[in-house]
């Protein structure tokens, strides 16, 4: 059984304190790793703030060297880092390698910002009393960023934090899920044969009690947090004086219009609904369908459900495997009961075994059911029609969440209307709202977070401006 | 008969050749100007250099209420300034205001736009060599600015030279159309009263051969010339050091497709087709319609041109009346003579005497005929019948002309499309290419110009950038 | 006794909650407001959120033309406004001209900004599944503003929230400080009377219990906030799901190093030291000065502030009066007693008596004193000596705060040194850092606060940017 | 002897024009490729068009992928490659090693660079009529573009026209000089294995009469011409209707004033004075001295100068080698022979042999003098001394060219005055003119040029604006 070594401030250490990570998908442990306790984050932290201007002095011409040969490494490693990843989260192979293309490409992106750090030169005369005045306008590093990622995007998710903080010049300390540690701990190797400066980063799985440290010390300047809304709100009130970045999750909606071509987008649309048992962000929750489409898209959809491929997350061919964990699918199932409990219809609903799930569309939903207002993250979807673009823009506006929508049309006038209208960080044309570039800017409104990542957009939040007047 | 003082470096003279300028529809001189001959140009441009210094450090706040001060005055002499207008150009009294309202418009935009004169810092660190590096770009004024303007907006087009100079900090000396020289010198009573710095403008109608010497002087470092291609580009060729913009004409296309709503559209391309009998830069001359549309649009078109009022420009309700001149009227008649020996079919003409030319609409007509290869410049559209969107962006892409083109359509593919293909500096969706938004850039690619007006836009050509390395 | 009305979403009511408000020279009643009440508030609230796409939708040119006239009304009455905010503040004529004209000029900046609202066009064919496609991002209005203005400048830190929040589209609510109410209520009339939506601005003031609903109400999404650190804090705690930005104060430094001409800079250090009694965010509290010029600059400090003219606030000749209540005042000279205890020296002290306190120079202090170490918001500087610049930098650097810092030096290398290594929002060249331009970013790192504002960075925090993927 | 074939749209070509390339340390032809004629250019210029559509719709990440493989062959090969650039023009090679690395460089930043490309979402309700409009900016590539570049940098100076019109897309056709052509042709081996599209890229050597088909055919829409002053403003008068960008020479000034530290800052004058012969476009021809300063410095300087290591360019310690070719050695003696017999002092003056030039230092030069007045380009330089600041810009600023100067100073009001007042592209801060980092604009005013190159900045002139009105 393999051991991963926690990274702390450029050092791999052991603690008393064992993880044995499971193969999700068999239910054994395959690794084993450690979780950090309190001296450890002191330890983490202190160094960090010790390396701050170290970190702030980085040349660019270094931060590019490190940030793309990181790049090249993931890449180099992906079939070996997509089987981890596989491994400890069930992820299917063929998003597994995805994933990882992506996590390399956010290293690149990260190389490509770092050249682009630029300050703003404005002139002061706008007044009498700033005759011959002018202002140097350049940002700096924010200090030391703490990072906790999630389990179901265990790499790139944390990559999203790493790759902008080492660009900008924060030294970083990241809390990986404690379910899917695996992934950050083999790229905190990566990091460490590329010339990372000493005390930059640290990878720390933990217990939530502990890694609270990350959210109340006052020595850390930003809380960047990705995972549940409940979460995510609850330690913003606990962030102290530190910035916070929240990007939780949502329960998506997809509108179809009548202009939309329905077989050319099947495709799409169940990769939206059943990729990684529904256990994304931006997951396609909710299909609103205009009328005259409705019942040629609930049998297309069903259809094409039935055809996913379904087994172990190793084979290369599977396109859906199990859940993280029994007590999501079983969470997933009994939200599924209530809704048919009051009202709801199945479409396709297969059985649950532990942390195996299948893929359930229902219809017939309302507002107010949880596997219609709360966020699902499994394989469910509702699927609802609707008569005309402003009644779909409504329901997909009901409730707290505003992360993205995708919308399916040909006209103009949908699209103008849709994008102006929707409460939503990013609206998609003609895809799922699960379409993400890891360089445009990404991250909800309402209760789907605050704050946006994509790079160049996480760097913003991991600066600070400073005037020189003169 | 009233005199108008040609302005010199901000002073008001004579010069001993006077100039009369005719009402152009009654044709009868109602006003006096002058000539300015080598003496008044070469005193102008020497008293410009004198003040490039003064200019370059012209206080913003100063030129910020410099120029909204003459935006306001401008608004506040608008009908008296729209008269002016409308007599010495033929103008019709709701296009002269207009003309005004954007005059002032252009003022208020440059005063925005001088206040956003930003420079940038950039990172000089990306090789070892520049670590501890940074560079400081910051714009400079370019020097002397000199301004030729049309007789078809002789105070917008005029305002688009002056006021982005005046923002920038560049003495400016601008030759009027000798047919059109008084809105200028109305205007240079204005600029003269709001605190615009001594010897930073002057404006001098002056004959051809004497306004060369703003083409070929070295002191002068930017020229900056609207009016007609052949004009144009024998200018740049006479140029010498100096960088040339230039905003010429063309022949822009209309497209109506499939999708489009006849109704509604008919007034916008009535008055892209005729307003001020199509003597403008983006008259809409070519009109490409999709087949199904076809006979609909042109009969919708045949009976909207009838019912235009036509009759004397200073009389409110007046829709069309006569051209500047009748040579002009002549040219563009004997081209639709040509036309018709040539197999083109008039679907409406009307007489012509003197400068009087009726409404003209064709069909039938070729890609080689002058009507609709040439930059007609007068009361004649061409309106012909396409099946596909490619081909309808192939007939506008024919020849040699590339200034704007308006679509009318409801599909996203077709405006996408037609953005990407058509080679042209703008294109307008649901309107006629006549459309022009006063900050927005503009300017023609292919023989219909080099460079880009619109204020902030045209500031750019009258400023170098400097870089400090720190 | 003049009564001023609350300002309730476009209506001016009373409450049954009568405010008097006092001269704070004369310390007699001169004017009564009222306080608003939690229904004054929920219904507040309420309209700002029903306004929310009226002003999301209000078109550019109403609101640069409000805004215009706003600044123009203000100037137009600035003598009337300077005597009501000299009167209910004790802030000196000369000062409360000088913020009257601030709050015209943040006003025309806030035009200025809402024309350069602007999106970003991203290629998102990075990798191969973004060929194609194109990323459109721009900005939304966040939603309801809540904004919390402090006593010391009751006009302009005002507008500096509601400025930017009309500029964006933003309905707004203003709890201004509830012993200085008065100039935002006259603000309020004049808003009211250009044509600010109904709905989109109230001003209330209120008990601090009361104003705590726009902390903790979950339909605002911003609170911007200026005053003191500890409330800043507390309220960042307690402010849910919203954003926060925090202006809070500082003991702000002032370094004379050995190449200032000591002279020339001496009225620019009284006048940071003293204006407003010190009760100014980015009041100079201590000033680090080379041993060279140490003695010199003691001397010349102490009798320049021997000269300053002490008087009524509405004589226009008065330099220095009263502070806002007797409470600080008495703070502020129990800190000194205090720093005196322990081994400071008094070169300048004069008596207290009620809320009237003299200048108070202090040498020989120690960081650990309060006079040195907390925001002293009251009269009181003191004046220590340096030997190298990284010793000035790092006495700069002491202590939590970190807003402004200005420095006097001639050389290269000690600018550069500085403006890298001081912790904080703004470095001053060659003036005291005191000294701020609405249109600059202006805000603190450290205890100092969160996020900036100056007109278009205050904005940036209202929006939410919204990406379209085609 | 080797063959270097033509690079003819994308395929290796030979002509019956052989053109025999010599050493030019050994005066011995070791190498041999062919004059492109009049066939070459017109296929060239063609297939460079038929391409045009193919470059516009290349996508970003094969851009990128191509643009940084180019980069990392060039760093593979840069020995090989450095020593060929070495031995076609006489560079020492720790100038030709550096010049390939910069190279590398240039491409890298390209690479960086195409991520950049993106528009501007404009709002167009300045105005009532506007209301509900949105401007979308977006740049084109401008299409066919021609570069010609010179003997000095053969390498760099082409790829700083190759790689920006590659991250633009648009087609190239480059004609290297006739005396050094072999870099570029073995970089055209390097572009063809990296996926440059066919037609993108075509490199033909020729005689200047035959290349001027790139100067006059209108299928090119911009020339960039980097050469000499008489050249270069010959091209843009028989440009056509084409954009021309020229990067020209100048006799670049150096200000060491009275805070220098005159020990620390010789290396860098040697460098600026004698690398490459002079043969620099920034070449530090002319040193203004503050007087205090100035004997000391003479002394330094003809100390350090005597010291140069000169010898054959092959060998990797050699400092200094031959020129050009004997013509241009030869002028440069006469030229400081002209200097001599009017008055001016040669402080060191070795011999001349064929090409081989020593270094010269002359003082009690005048501004007439063409050793001062001209571009040298050869191993002289000019010392004299100044007095003030003031006198030092204007001593800079005499004479017609105005591309880079360097300044050594301390004090923060000399490098201030000097970045403001001196006519020139690029002040350098503590080093020598001859200071360039490819990714900063780096251009002249007055005779020294237009236009700006830089990477990104050469980029600009490369595209089009094009608005959609929506």
């Amino acid at each position: 059984m393999q051991t991963f070594e926690l990274y702390l401030a450029g050092r791999f250490i052991q603690t008393n304190d064992v993880l044995q990570v499971n193969d999700k998908y068999t239910q054994v442990p395959f690794a084993k790793t450690f979780l950090a306790g309190p001296k450890e984050f002191e330890s983490a932290i202190q160094q960090a703030e010790d390396s701050k201007s170290a970190l702030a002095n980085w040349p660019i011409f270094e931060r590019f060297s490190t940030l793309n040969q990181i790049a090249e490494r993931i890449q180099h490693s992906r079939e070996e880092l997509a089987t981890l990843l596989s491994r400890e989260s069930a992820k299917p192979m063929m998003y597994a390698l995805a994933e990882i293309n992506r996590a390399a490409q956010t290293f690149s992106a990260a190389a490509t910002a770092c050249r682009n750090l630029t300050g703003e030169i404005i002139r002061l005369d706008w007044t009498p009393n700033g005759k011959g005045r002018t202002g140097y306008v350049q940002p700096f590093p924010i200090g030391v960023v703490a990072g906790i990622s999630p389990f179901n995007f265990p790499m790139n998710l944390a990559v999203h934090k790493l790759a902008p903080a080492l660009a900008v010049g924060c030294p970083i300390i990241l809390k990986p899920a404690s379910s899917t540690p695996l992934s950050t701990l083999a790229l905190a190797k990566i990091l460490d044969q590329c010339g990372v400066p000493r005390g930059a980063v640290s990878i720390l799985p933990s217990t939530r009690e502990t890694g609270m440290a990350l959210v109340t010390d006052d020595r850390i300047k930003l809380l960047s947090f990705t995972g549940s809304p409940e979460v995510g709100w609850y330690l913003k009130e606990k962030s102290g004086k530190k910035k916070t970045v929240l990007e939780l999750g949502g329960n998506a909606g997809v509108i179809i219009s009548k202009s939309a071509q329905l077989e050319e987008i099947i495709t799409k649309c169940i990769v939206g609904a059943f990729s990684y048992s529904g256990q994304v962000c931006i997951h396609a929750q909710r299909f609103f369908v205009h009328r005259d489409h409705y019942p040629t898209f609930l049998d297309l959809m069903l259809s094409a459900a039935k055809r996913l491929k379904i087994g172990s997350p190793l084979d290369s061919l599977t396109e859906f495997s199990v859940m993280i964990d029994a007590e999501n699918a079983q969470r997933v199932d009994t939200w599924v009961d209530e809704a048919i409990a009051t009202g709801a219809k199945a479409v396709l609903r297969g059985n649950r075994m532990k942390n195996h799930l299948d893929p359930i569309i229902l219809t017939q939903t309302q507002a107010e059911m949880k596997v219609r207002r709360e966020e699902a993250f499994g394989p469910v979807i509702c699927i609802e029609p609707f008569d005309t673009i402003e009644e779909a823009v409504a329901l997909v506006n009901e409730g707290r969440f505003g992360l993205q929508c995708g919308i399916f049309t040909e006209k103009v006038d949908e699209i103008d209307y849709s994008y102006t209208h929707l409460e939503v960080g990013g609206v998609i044309h003609n895809d799922v709202p699960t379409l993400r570039f890891d360089h445009m800017p990404y991250g909800g409104v309402k209760d789907s977070g605050m704050g946006r990542e994509g790079v160049k957009y996480a760097m913003q939040d991991m600066m600070e401006m400073r005037v020189l007047v003169k």
